[in-house]
């Protein structure tokens, strides 16, 4: 699979955090030379968030990572994550994997199980050879380091076409404190919380709820608004991890939670940039709605519609069909009020063409990688801001051919 | 364009509905080298009943169409058509369009303002040239006859790649009674009620409220279970008219009242084979819902899947990509309840694959140009039809390349 031409030029240098170490190992759950199974390790103290995929028919491994959050951490813990096959929709045999892989892993890590925390990825409906994970686990253990997140990020990738990570140094009270994070992701990306796999992990002291809470509210305005084609996974899961290794504590610290937004945003955007076919990065920002939920209702509606989707990919300043996704939500708006712009070009005020429009300068915007759509819907204050990608001939050839 | 692989080997024929008469011209309205308007005339006493979009943003010809229904019929009336330009997101000049053409078409055809109807399709967004069309009134008008109704199907066409008729013939005491439709569209398919334009013409007697329900409850069964792509047009709309003509009532007949779902039936059939990039005509059949809409909701989510309907184009039985469509919607659903079928072949049963699954049987169904899904959720009585098409590169070429 060819890079996405959205791809950033490098895996960025991610720093250490200190209390959680990384090993990855080609376990051939699926495929075959590549890794395929991560196995990171936090030492006792570290507080576990996370969000994860409404999705009723949701995989095991998300169910048993759902029931594990909120637990005391006077031990240390563990993630494992494979990439290759979902463990979703495998009956009973979903939770007899989940089961097996974390007492094999609370054996060889010496974690009690309820500290363990799974995902899996990849294909829908085929039991997961577990076994294939629990012979590698001891190796696993063994073979930890500090500094193998890149290696981490690389194995958990399924359709991706580059390894996705990201970090944030931030300074509280003149001392140092680190976030990371990776993320795997480019197809069956709508979001519903969380999305696709991401694992963040920082340093700074936190009490469990504390992070939960602004893991929760950050992921609202970050992985919760993108989408690449409006299907949501079963397995979407995030785990954050405060190790408070640093010993400094981030609870309440607006640097923080600024530094853990541009880093969540970061991340939320490489997935799309990584959308399968995508040439286009799109953002659409939706303002003067009555509220923040009519706006992104209005602002998801735009980013999942094929028809504007496929006018990206054409180069077409097609607003028109960015009116028709507007009026199909039934969400309120006014046709007649309505202003819409790509990038510094208004196209249409107040429910229709501006007269001093141009089409050759909209024409000319949509050439670039990266577009903006502006919509005013002139009834209120409420704003929100998605991303999306273009929809192109190599989604489909992905989607035709790939079974995932 | 090329016509699609899924269409009527030819265009019906159609028997004349007395107390109706159409024309067209080629009015140059936007395209050239073909007819783009048609103007149906009705005698006397005939009832009008109508199903539109529920789009917010929908055009003014559907808000004049619907103002105008349910209005005494002490008159004769007509129906105007043209393609090329939807006359939708226009501003003022919408409905300075629509009453133009309404106060010409009244003068040419002697019929009262409120009794003309009009519907415009085609581009969104630039003012309609309603010159062109009421500068032809005067030879429409001349030109009628009752065996044009294939041409009038002609004249609505925008991208489809071929015109929509469909017939039905009623036995009510001894006596005939015809029923005939036309319809267009073949893109921005997701009907919320009726769908792209549709004209249905009886020669039964019918009150208009009568008239009316029946439409409306045919149209929940049939448009309203179909999508090409997700994208609900601005100028969705559907007109029934009976002229009374045969001296025969129709209301209450369970007779008509079949052969009206089954024109309907086979008329949106036809949008779906027609859909953009078409070579499946997909049914599914959901059963087993805790109620009918919930079936629905499902049902949809299956047809409007990306994922879903690459598969499908791909020929691949990914009944994983059907499991998390169903879990996307957040729609009552219990995974491990969920049976899955292609055609005659199980695929899953009971949140599982079935044990004597053969994926060559299911592959061989799926090179089929009809594929059927049902899907049975285990949790109560609802059930839902609804028809898509598949998602392929010739969508991504009309869409990415044609401004509509």
């Amino acid at each position: 699979m060819q890079k996405s031409p959205l791809a950033p030029a490098c895996f960025p240098e991610l720093p250490v955090v200190n209390g959680v170490t990384f090993a990855t190992i080609a376990a051939g759950v699926r495929y075959s030379g590549r890794t395929d199974v991560m196995l990171a390790r936090l030492i006792t103290g570290t507080s576990i968030a996370g969000v994860f995929t409404k999705s009723t028919t949701r995989a095991a491994p998300v169910l048993d990572c759902q029931a594990k959050l909120g637990g005391d951490c006077t031990a240390p813990a563990a993630i494992l994550v494979n990439s290759g096959n979902a463990n979703a929709f495998t009956g009973k045999n979903g939770q007899t994997s989940v089961t097996a892989i974390c007492d094999a892993v609370a054996d060889a890590c010496n974690v009690p199980v309820n500290r363990v925390f799974t995902s899996s990825t990849g294909v829908i409906g085929e039991p997961l050879a577990h076994d294939r994970i629990i012979e590698n686990l001891q190796t696993l253990n063994n073979t930890q380091s500090a500094d193998a997140v890149e290696a981490a990020a690389n194995a958990i990738m399924t359709t991706d076409t580059y390894a996705k990570g990201s970090a944030q140094t931030v300074q509280i009270d003149g001392r140092i404190v680190q976030i990371v994070g990776i993320a795997k992701g480019s197809g069956m990306i709508a979001p519903d919380m969380a999305t696709m796999l991401v694992y963040i992990f920082t340093d700074a002291v936190f009490e469990q709820t504390a992070l939960q809470k602004l893991v929760s509210d950050t992921s609202d305005r970050t992985f919760n608004c993108i989408t690449v084609d409006s299907d949501t996974s079963t397995s979407d899961s995030l785990l954050m991890a405060a190790t408070g290794a640093s010993g400094v504590n981030a609870q309440g610290n607006a640097n923080f939670a600024d530094a853990l937004h541009k880093l969540m945003l970061d991340l939320s955007q490489q997935v799309v940039r990584d959308g399968e076919g995508a040439t286009k990065l799109v953002e659409i920002a939706v303002t003067g709605a009555v509220d923040d939920s009519v706006a992104r209702i209005h602002a998801m509606a735009i980013a999942n519609s094929p028809l504007v989707k496929t006018a990206i990919a054409g180069e077409d300043p097609n607003w028109g069909r960015i009116v028709m996704a507007i009026g199909k939500s039934g969400a309120p708006a006014d046709r007649d009020l309505i202003s819409i712009s790509f990038g510094d070009v208004n196209v249409a005020s107040h429910g229709w063409v501006n007269p001093d429009y141009v089409e050759a300068e909209a024409a000319a915007l949509m050439k670039k990688q990266e577009i903006k759509i502006a919509v005013d819907l002139g009834m209120g204050t409420g704003t929100a801001t998605v991303w999306t990608c273009d929809l192109t001939h190599g989604y489909i050839e992905i989607n035709a051919d790939y079974r995932s």
